[in-house]
C-alpha cells in the first residue's frame, strides 16, 4: 500500500470533532460547525501542499498544479455537510480519500502530468432551502437563479447563505466548469446501503446512480363512525391503500427479480387522516419512490401501479389520484473510468462488485460535465445517515489506495466514452 | 300523532343556537357554551312542569310524580354535550324526545303511575380528563375516586369540574340510582350509522350494544434508505403492516357475512416512523377497533388476527407485539322493554329493524341498573360528529311518538327480564 491507513484514519477522527455535541454527529449545511470543519479542512489542504481556495458556488478546493497538463484537471470531490445526527463517513470520507492521496503524491515525489484538484462541494444533503448538492450544481451549470433567491425560514436567500460560506453568487459563473478543463471526476464514497456488507465485498465499483421517481398518492374514501359503520357500506382509504402498499411492494419484487436492473420501490411516507381509532378512515395520502438504473423499468412501473391502483379502488369503492413529485433519470458511469477501478482493484487484489449507486451524490451532477467514476467501501450493516454509520479504517484504507492507484492509471491516458 | 312535530322542532332549533359561533355545533363538556345550554334546558323542564334539580354527579334531572308508583321512576335521558363540530341531534335529541314527552302528558292532562324523569347526563362525548359518560357513569356507581382526582391541562380535576356544572362530588353516592327505583331506561338517540337510511326504515329497534376490543399493534422492521437497500435484504414495516390491515378487513367481513351477529373491525389510526419518503419504514404503530353484539365473535377474531399476524411477520422478516387497551363486554336492551317498543312501532305503522347498537351511549351504563331500551332515528347518509348531522323533522317526530307511546305502554306492566 502506497497510501497511510493511519494518517488516513487520524483524518476521519479529527473531522469527527467537528460535530454539534448534543447530535453527534452533526454539520448542518451553511451552519457555524460546517464553516469550522471547513476551515480545518482548508488548513488539513494546506499540510498536504495544496493550493487553497473556495470558488464562486462555495466549493473549497486544494489544488495540485500537473507537471504537463495544466489546465486539465483530474477532480475527487465529495462533501463534508451531514445530515441531522448523520455518521462520520458520508460525505467526509470522500474528501479525507482525497487528501490522503495529496499526501502520498508528496510522500512519495509523485508529479502528476494533470493537475489535481480535491473538492469539499458545498451542502450536499438536504437543507433548509430544499436543494440538495448546491455546489456541484453551482460548477456544473444547475444552480439556476431562481434557487438562488430561495429564502429559508430566517429571512436568508441562499445566495447569501452561500456567500457567508465564502461563494461569490454575483461572479457565479467563474465557477463553471465544463469537460474542456475537467479530465476525470472521482467521488469515493460509503456504500449506504448492505449489499457490499453482507457480502463480504471489499469494493463496490459504481457503474451507474439510479433515476428516481416519486409518486404522491391520494386515496378518497368515505370518513365513517367505526362503530356503526357496517363492513359492507365502507369506503375505507386504508384498506385501499394497503392493498396498494402490497402492490407496489409486489410489483417491485417483479421489476427486481428479472435481474437486469437495480430496482427499488418504497412507501416509506403515509397519512391517515383523520387518524382517529374510531373513525374509518377517510383519506390516506402516501409517497412512492422507486429508483432504478433503467429508466424504462421507472416507466414500466408506474403503468403496472396505476393498473393496480384502479383495479384496487374499483374493488374497495375509493377512488385515488396520484401525481409525480420527482423524475430525474438514471446516470451512467464513464465507461473507462469504470474499468480503470475495476483493473486497479483486481491488480490490488480488492474483491470487487459492480453495482448501481441507490442514492444520489455530487457525482450525479459532475457526471454530466466529466468523466466520471464512483468507488465504494463498505457501510457496517448498511447503516447510514446514523451515529451508527461505521466503516472498518481498513475497508476505508483500501478504498483510498484503489482511489490512488486509479488517479495514477488515468493520469496516464485519454479518456473517452 | 299525540306528540307535537312543531313544539319538538322548534326545540331542536333552539338549542342549536347553543353553539361556539366559530366551530358550529360544538357544545364541549364542561365549557360555558355547555353551562349556558343546560340553563336553557332547565328552564324548558320548568315549562313543561317539571321538577328540575342537579343530582351530585351533575345529571340535570326534570321530574313528574307518578300517581301511583312515585318511588319507581320511568328515565328517559341522553346528554347535550357534543364533540368539536359536532351536530344538532347527537345526545340532543333524546333529551327533547323526552321533554315533548312531558308536554304531551301535560296537554292530554295523562298521569304517568310511575314517576317520570328526563335527565342529561353529564359529559358523555370524550372530553379533556378522557372518561365518557361521567354523568350515567355517577348515576350508575362506575365513577371512581381515582377517574374523580383525574386532573385536565389547565390543572382542574373532574370532581371540580362536576361540581362547577352544579355536581357535588363530596356526596357522589347520593346520585346513585338502582333498579329498585328504576322501572325502566328509555334512550332515544340519532342511529350514526347508514343502517336505517340507506334501507329507507323509520325507526330502528335496538336489541344491544357492541362490545368493544381495541388493540394497540406494533410492527416492528429495519429502518434503511429506500435508495439503496436492495428488496431482498429489507425488513419493511410498512409492508407487513398493509398486510395485517387487509387481514384485519378481511377477518371482519368474513364474520359480518356469518350473518349472526353484528360485527365491525377498523383499522383507524395509523402511524408509520420514521415516515420519510427516502427511509424504508422502521416501524409502524396501529389500533385495532373491533366490535360486536357477540363477545365470543370478538375472542374469535383477535385469534384469527394473531395468527394472521404472525404469518405475515414470518413471510416480511418483521417482527410484531400488541395489547389489548380496551375490552367492554356487549350490552343487552331489556327484552320485554325491546318487545314494547317493537310493538308500539307496529301499531303506529312505522316501518322498524331490530339493530345493533355499533356506538356506546349512557343507556349501556343506565342498562346496568335498570331495564333498558333505546330507539334510533335515521341519520342522513349515516354521517354524525359533524356540522353534518341531519335527520328529517318527520322522522325525529315519528321516534318520539313511539317513545311516548312506549312509555305509556311500559307504565301499565311490570318488566322482568
Amino acid at each position: 500500500m502506497y497510501t497511510d491507513g493511519k494518517r488516513l484514519w487520524d483524518s476521519v477522527e479529527a473531522l469527527a470533532e467537528y460535530t454539534d455535541a448534543e447530535m453527534p454527529f452533526s454539520r448542518l449545511p451553511f451552519s457555524q460547525m460546517h464553516g469550522h470543519a471547513r476551515k480545518k479542512l482548508e488548513h488539513m489542504f494546506r499540510g498536504a501542499d495544496l493550493e487553497v481556495r473556495i470558488d464562486s458556488a462555495g466549493n473549497l478546493i486544494g489544488r495540485l498544479e500537473g507537471a504537463k497538463w495544466k489546465d486539465r484537471v483530474i477532480m475527487i470531490g465529495s462533501h463534508s455537510d451531514t445530515v441531522p445526527g448523520g455518521g462520520r463517513f458520508d460525505g467526509i470520507a470522500g474528501i479525507l480519500a482525497g487528501l490522503e492521496l495529496a499526501h502520498t503524491l508528496k510522500d512519495r515525489g509523485v508529479r502528476l502530468e494533470h493537475s489535481l484538484e480535491i473538492v469539499d462541494f458545498l451542502a450536499e444533503e438536504h437543507n433548509e432551502f430544499g436543494v440538495s448538492c448546491i455546489g456541484s450544481r453551482g460548477m456544473s451549470g444547475h444552480l439556476s437563479s431562481e434557487h438562488l433567491t430561495i429564502v429559508n425560514d430566517n429571512g436568508e436567500s441562499l445566495s447569501a447563505a452561500i456567500d457567508r460560506m465564502g461563494g461569490n453568487t454575483i461572479r457565479l459563473g467563474d465557477a463553471r466548469r465544463t469537460d474542456r478543463d475537467l479530465h476525470a471526476f472521482l467521488e469515493l464514497h460509503i456504500e449506504q446501503g448492505p449489499v457490499l456488507y453482507s457480502t463480504d465485498i471489499e469494493i463496490g465499483v459504481v457503474a451507474d446512480v439510479v433515476g428516481i421517481r416519486r409518486m404522491e398518492v391520494e386515496v378518497q374514501g368515505q370518513a365513517n363512525h367505526a362503530g356503526t359503520t357496517p363492513m359492507n357500506l365502507r369506503h375505507d382509504a386504508m384498506v385501499a391503500a394497503a392493498d396498494m402498499v402490497v402492490a407496489v411492494n409486489c410489483e417491485a419484487l417483479k421489476l427486481d427479480a428479472e435481474g437486469k436492473s437495480y430496482f427499488v420501490a418504497t412507501v416509506g411516507r403515509l397519512c391517515v387522516s383523520p387518524n382517529g381509532a374510531n373513525v374509518v378512515p377517510g383519506r390516506v395520502n402516501f409517497v412512492i419512490d422507486a429508483r432504478s438504473s433503467d429508466d424504462k423499468m421507472l416507466e414500466r412501473f408506474a403503468v403496472a401501479c396505476d393498473a393496480a391502483f384502479e383495479r384496487i379502488c374499483e374493488e374497495r369503492s375509493t377512488k385515488y389520484c396520484s401525481s409525480v413529485s420527482t423524475d430525474s433519470p438514471s446516470t451512467r458511469c464513464n465507461s473507462r473510468v469504470v474499468e480503470a477501478i475495476a483493473s486497479t482493484c483486481e491488480a490490488l487484489g480488492a474483491s470487487h462488485l459492480r453495482m448501481s449507486s441507490g442514492a444520489g451524490h455530487d457525482a450525479v451532477f459532475m457526471g454530466k460535465i466529466a468523466p466520471m467514476g464512483m468507488l465504494f467501501v463498505p457501510s457496517r450493516a448498511g447503516i447510514s445517515h446514523s451515529s451508527e454509520e461505521w466503516t472498518e479504517p481498513a475497508a476505508l484504507h483500501l478504498g483510498t489506495e484503489a482511489l490512488y492507484r486509479t488517479v495514477l492509471t488515468l493520469d496516464k491516458c485519454r479518456i473517452e466514452d
